[in-house]
């Protein structure tokens, strides 16, 4: 991996997502800080994790100092609470300047707030409802399945 | 819609997913019952949703009966709960016989549990990261996007 393409990611909050996110991104070279405020959550990162481990709060800003957010090139905000979310995003890009800003959203309401603000949201909800009725249309009982 | 692609759905759970499915399959012109154990679920359907509501506990076979499950074309099971969800597809699929059982799995793990008895899964955590990862290769710092 070049110099280039190898990045320097903030993932603030190490639920399912989280840690999913820290595991691939940090396989596929990236440098990664994971922040959460529940030492436990940090059991989900595989062995091979190579990033850094940050225990404390997301929404204080010597958390997010301490994890060398002005030289991230992405933050990913991914607790478990859509405001907490929309916080941390918004000083990530306003404070931090980071140049790209991903934030989960439960909400699908709240997702035109994110994006007033620039900042990119992923909905797992939206994502299961889409691929659910599209697989709906294609799928078949498997026992007759051709 | 002709009356081969109207079908009958069973969904049991109304919470976010289930309700958006419910609102969204009823749009279609499909004929649907969604259950729930706790009527203020029932809150999120949309004003045009022309289906069943009912009140009750979705392991119960008399819930299920009373949903006319056995004719049902497809079940969807997406209460909070994976252990229910499973539980409750299985019965869906054994004892009525539906021909088409979907379940939301919140733990990927367990995905391949579901695979074994033919029951369809959707995982929003793995859609999810799929689309942050694939996103990621794509997105630009809003500010200077071509």
């Amino acid at each position: 991996m070049s110099a280039d393409t190898k990045q320097y990611i903030v993932i603030a909050g190490c639920g399912r997502l989280g840690v999913q996110l820290a595991n691939q991104l940090s396989r596929e070279g990236h440098r990664i800080v994971a922040i959460d405020h529940d030492e436990r959550k940090f059991a989900g990162l595989s062995a091979e994790f190579s990033g850094f481990r940050l225990l404390g709060d997301v929404t204080e800003l010597s958390i997010l100092k301490q994890a060398k957010t002005h030289l991230a090139n992405k933050f990913i905000a991914v607790t478990r609470d859509d405001n907490v979310n929309l916080a941390v995003a918004q000083i990530a890009q306003v404070v931090f300047q980071v140049p790209i800003v991903v934030a989960r959203v439960w909400d699908p309401q709240r997702e035109a707030i994110f994006r007033e603000y620039g900042i990119y949201t992923v909905c797992p909800l939206i994502l299961a409802t889409e691929d659910l009725l599209r697989r709906f249309k294609e799928l078949r009982p498997p026992e007759t399945q051709a």
